[in-house]
């Protein structure tokens, strides 16, 4: 969810500018774990954040993913899998967010966890390799900035890109664009 | 979770007789479904009860869970999954009520899900069928009264025989009786 459906940074970066007066971009973050870019200071106040769980339910859809999920929800079982259990107060949020902006998705098939090599399914889209790499199916790395630089996965840049993997081209999911 | 680590059925009996004057007992539920024990306001009760949430977090912890459980998370890798999302206000509750009652377990390892097919894992301990008909590993089914007569499943009727399953005989599982 977050950093792949939700774009969580775009929404941290747009906090702390508002609150902390933070000039960070996402291109500040290529290649770079979150310690080698924020402040002890910054990080703190992020944890924070994250920890009273509301501002998860505010942020932005990834462009193209609720279109690309509507199609994909017809042809295949899609599951929602999401870290929750750092941040447990981010569970209702997540849930509200959820049913939000994708209303079409069986409510059944999401899964809050944290460790998820304990997920069942033929493919796991995260940007993060330490998801990927317990992974039991094919791993797919979404793009976001700390992993740029991370080789040997397959990779998906964007929502049009997850469209043409698992719907094939010409598709509906061109309308995206 | 509900029904293998929690006593739920006894909280919601308790509950029943507590508020509306109920006079059943867990053995009047011995091989039926829900809706043919509970009158229709009874059950409407309680499911406003449990969407509310807090009620999971009062729970009693099953005869010898924590024990087992303590043991057998010192041998081999115990993820708790529970179906949260028919009453996401649940999963406050009971995230609290497994840190509470089960501080050694890692909350990473905790599964807030709905199908539980999704999971990946060796063995189920669950006492809905439905649950173990869909899960790809070897499916153990825990006794309750609604499942009294199911057959064709491994099944166990308490922690000592999860304990004796999984931890052999003679343990330290048997301080547990």
């Amino acid at each position: 969810m977050d950093d792949v459906m939700a774009d969580t940074l775009a929404a941290q970066l747009e906090w702390l500018r508002r609150n902390l007066g933070g000039t960070l971009t996402k291109e500040d973050f290529n290649g770079k774990r979150w310690a080698e870019v924020l402040s002890e200071f910054e990080q703190k106040a992020l944890d924070a954040l994250l920890a009273e769980g509301s501002f998860f339910g505010g942020l932005p859809v990834m462009p193209g993913c609720q279109e690309v999920l509507r199609e994909m929800n017809q042809r295949f079982e899609v599951f929602v899998a999401t870290a929750a259990m750092e941040f447990p107060a981010s569970c209702g949020p997540k849930y509200d967010w959820l049913r939000k902006h994708f209303p079409f998705l069986d409510k059944g098939r999401f899964v809050f966890c944290g460790d998820k090599s304990i997920l069942n399914a033929d493919y796991l889209i995260d940007d993060l390799t330490r998801n990927l790499r317990g992974f039991r199916g094919e791993g797919v790395l979404f793009t976001a900035p700390h992993n740029v630089d991370e080789r040997g996965w397959k990779r998906v840049s964007n929502w049009d890109e997850i469209g043409e993997m698992f719907l094939g081209q010409p598709s509906h999911v061109a309308l995206v664009r």
